[in-house]
């Protein structure tokens, strides 16, 4: 059987006009601001007419930790929400967009995969709704206006060494990581050194992602540290009287974007940030207005759920009142056998053994979440050279992990293979056993919040943090921040920092690099390892081959 | 009597639904690309579909030399498509787009004033359809894949001292007009040094407003050239396989806009480059589009008629086969004072004398665009404080120039106002006398064109170019450029290369400070005096009071 691509699905799908799409979660034409003939944003005014409605069920999708087999998190979000409407159920899938410039550097990333997709595929790879270049103009608006204040006599006294606050652009540009800015003379202000990260990564994104409406933006985007005194006095966003513009550019990109996916059902697609410094999961705003317009609500977070999960539980779901009823957390019978220690070229053989070796990353997970006290569903995302022993091994492992694994064939079938999963599903959460709480509260020390979740999520031994990095925490408490979640950057291939770990390693500690307060997005990051917040291109950039062909199609994206 | 502000005015309007507005011109919903309720891009595909119809007649608006006083040519080129429409033509107004960062800094700018607006104004001072972005990111790239490309061995042997692609942000910040880049060490790159124009400045804005098609964009695209070898041989766009890509990021955004006047009468907003280092007009696929779907077409060009009309006339007429049949010049009684010798705080008296000395810049501009074998009619753009006398002295010398002065109302009462001039207009074109020729031919040397443009339009002695100019100007004709029209860089607000030389001077000369080839929009820039291609902000940037009202309403952008 010859499989098609996934553009090549997504080109051949019968899209309906995003009218039709926003009638079936009750949206009128008049509450869509439309973008193109299948793309629109759900207006201010109608998520503000429905907040009287009762809450549907949110649903998180997250995974093991990510290994080159491919997991299938975004596929399988796609197709539980598929599946959840072929069941006759009311559901919306929430996810993230795509980030422009890495799309130049790598291929671009479809959104699902096979039959289970949202579309249009390839403008959520270039500029969508032009989200990301709002995000764009806000932050270069406030980078021009902290310059712009030192040049007029810097009345707030910033220390021009410790400007915080980098310049962004939504392309992959080592060039501009470390740069030396104003020279050129008396005009063109006071030198200094100075760098640019990729859009993804400002905090501008978080901030957006996280805020609950126009107002909460602005006062969030206020309180963003921007640079500090000699004296280490903060200076804000606020300060240089940034706030309001940022708001201005960023009110068309606050309201949430509405897609579909191949089956023609709504999906969600809004905002995008890094899932290393920030928290990695679409706009709260996006879910908590889909949780209003529909019964099922299908959301995942980035990477694996030791982070993904983690930061979606104890950082979004804490600050905007969300309490999911179900996770499902995402394995394929070929990444256990990674995790088990099969070399990828060898994945396409039978391998019992290998598969229940590699439970036990599985099985780490499985128990980590519930230890925020939502049940767990596990979605075994089916690929075609998956055996029936093998798949039966991965059942019968987590049945002993006192949660159920059911197979689903939403890649190759659509609504179809994932009819199971969306019923097993419903029935879990209408047993009602779901008991959200974080795992630390609020008024827990910032040391300790990083230590727990070393602890009880990662199962280290400890936290490591020099006496600088204590001390830093122990500042920002002083200063009132002692109330933050801490958000951990660390890789996303292993429970420890060493992305070559797979399995559920035991006897290791984690060592903090570096704490960062991101003060207006609400956290802290803990850096536990290196973080690239400026990607360059590699040797052959994809845009090389990425070009319009005779019929107008785009070539080489994908 | 109480005016209302352009933008009360513009808050008020009865705007329709994008459709009806496409319905006008014949375009179909299924054609008109939704950006929100009320703007639209017209699909290439249907742009296509009408490459039969006849073409409209061409009407451009200019101006005198700008003042302080103002003139009002958009006010007046959307006034007159109003008036058009009004006396039973089917007319369209071209315009251009606004730049965003500008907005941040002094207040954002109408599009029009009064009663003669196009709307949505805030939206068209923000993100409008996001091409301005769209060029940003297609410029961003080519910067990211130039540096990309030495640091991963160079093999086009670039020297590096001599990148002459600068970078873009939309945003005035000066900080970025001198940078060094690559710092950090092997990771990031060879040091150089580099700098950032604003958007607008990017030879890529010119392409896409010259550009026939995408095929044709994708051309130039590849001509750029980027930077230059040590043995000075030039390495291109093309060469750095950048143009595919990039043409993918502008495919949206060559799509012209679709908006409507306060009268809900088409106007195509689209493009906007710089009137200085390009030839500042909108773009030629929306000027060529709107001839196809109306009978008559009213589009304007930057600066006055020195600058704005010749580059036109000699620059995109030329290389879009463009002929218009009327121009309209843009005068007023005020303007007129000013250039009379009256100061601006004295405007409100009655001074007919001065009105009768400052006519002699009129004068000029009319017998200029006459040379280009098109008929005038001037324009004047009604004051309250006009007096009957001044008028009549206004239209009494246009009258002994041999063309004739309307008075045009259209500020106060729009197309009411304007429904004599766009009579005198229409009976104008319909004498048939328009015979239109570019004032130099193609085959013309490149320091002859200077000399021609400096001599015959500025009225100059001559153009002064040193040795190293006409070196350089020779080794272009060498390298094939030579039949390239030039593109002059001067101040606007003088025949003269001094702003302060108002009226008709005679008796100097224009000295070339700099050439310089942009190679993809297919001119040669002359460069006689200070051009400033990265604006900064001032001490009190307007962004300080724009935010959001409690209504939701954007205060403080105008």
């Amino acid at each position: 059987m010859a499989y098609k691509s996934d553009i090549e699905i997504a080109r051949a799908a019968s899209k309906k006009p995003i009218q039709e799409i926003g009638a079936k979660l009750g949206i009128s034409s008049d509450d869509l601001l439309p973008y193109g003939h299948d793309k629109a944003k759900v207006s201010q005014s109608f998520i503000n007419s429905v907040q009287g409605n009762e809450n549907g069920k949110l649903i998180l999708v997250t995974a093991i930790n990510p290994t080159p087999a491919g997991e299938g998190k975004t596929t399988t979000t796609v197709g539980l929400g598929d599946g959840l409407n072929r069941i006759g159920k009311k559901a919306a899938v929430c996810i993230r967009e795509a980030s422009l410039g890495p799309n130049f550097g790598m291929k671009g990333g479809a959104a699902g995969g096979g039959y289970a997709q949202v579309v249009p595929m390839e403008e959520m790879n270039l500029h969508f709704t032009g989200d990301f270049h709002a995000i764009t103009s806000a932050h270069s608006l406030l980078s021009a206006m902290i310059d712009n204040h030192i040049y007029w006599g810097n009345s707030l006294e910033i220390d021009t060494r410790r400007v915080v606050w980098r310049r962004v652009v939504d392309m992959n540009d080592r060039a501009l990581r470390q740069i030396t800015t104003s020279l050129g003379g008396v005009a063109n202000g006071f030198p200094r050194e100075a760098g640019f990260d990729i859009t993804v990564a400002s905090e501008v994104m978080a901030i957006l992602c996280l805020s609950k409406d126009l107002s909460d933006l602005q006062k969030r985007l206020g309180d963003m540290i921007v640079a500090y005194r000699r004296d280490r006095s903060p200076v804000y966003a606020r300060d240089i009287k940034a706030d309001g513009a940022m708001t201005v550019l960023l009110k068309d990109a606050m309201q949430p974007n509405l897609v579909q996916t191949l089956e023609n059902n709504p999906a969600f697609v809004h905002g995008g940030p890094f899932a290393n410094i920030a928290h990695g999961c679409n706009s709260v705003i996006a879910t908590t207005a889909a949780l209003k317009l529909a019964d099922y609500v299908v959301t995942e977070a980035g990477f694996g759920a030791d982070l993904g999960a983690e930061k979606f539980l104890n950082i979004k779901c804490r600050k905007a009142g969300l309490a999911p009823s179900c996770v499902v957390v995402v394995a394929t019978v070929r990444a256990m056998k990674m995790n088990g220690g099969v070399a990828k070229a060898d994945l396409g053989a039978e391998n019992v053994d290998a598969v229940k070796n590699g439970c036990a990353n599985l099985g780490r997970h499985i128990e980590n979440v519930k230890s925020f006290g939502v049940p767990v569903v596990v979605a075994i995302n089916h690929f075609v050279t998956d055996t029936d022993a093998e798949v039966q091994a991965v059942k019968d492992y987590v049945a002993g992990q006192g949660a159920e694994a059911v197979l689903s064939r939403h890649w190759e079938l659509g609504s179809e293979g994932s009819a199971d999963l969306a019923t097993k599903v419903v029935e879990t959460i209408e047993k009602g056993e779901a008991d959200f709480a974080p795992i630390y509260p609020d008024e827990m020390g910032l040391a300790d919040k990083i230590n727990t979740i070393a602890t009880k999520i990662y199962r280290a031994d400890a936290a490591l943090m020099d006496q600088k990095i204590l001390n830093q925490l122990k500042d920002w408490e002083e200063q009132g921040y002692g109330n933050l979640p801490v958000c951990m950057a660390k890789t996303q291939y292993s429970f420890t920092t060493d992305p070559n770990e797979r399995g559920a390693p035991t006897g290791f500690t984690i060592p903090v690099r570096e704490v960062r307060l991101s003060a207006g997005a609400g956290f802290v990051v803990a850096i536990c390892g290196e973080i690239m917040t400026m990607p360059g291109l590699p040797r052959v950039p994809s845009a090389e081959a990425i070009k319009l062909n005779a019929d107008g199609d785009v070539e080489g994206l994908f």
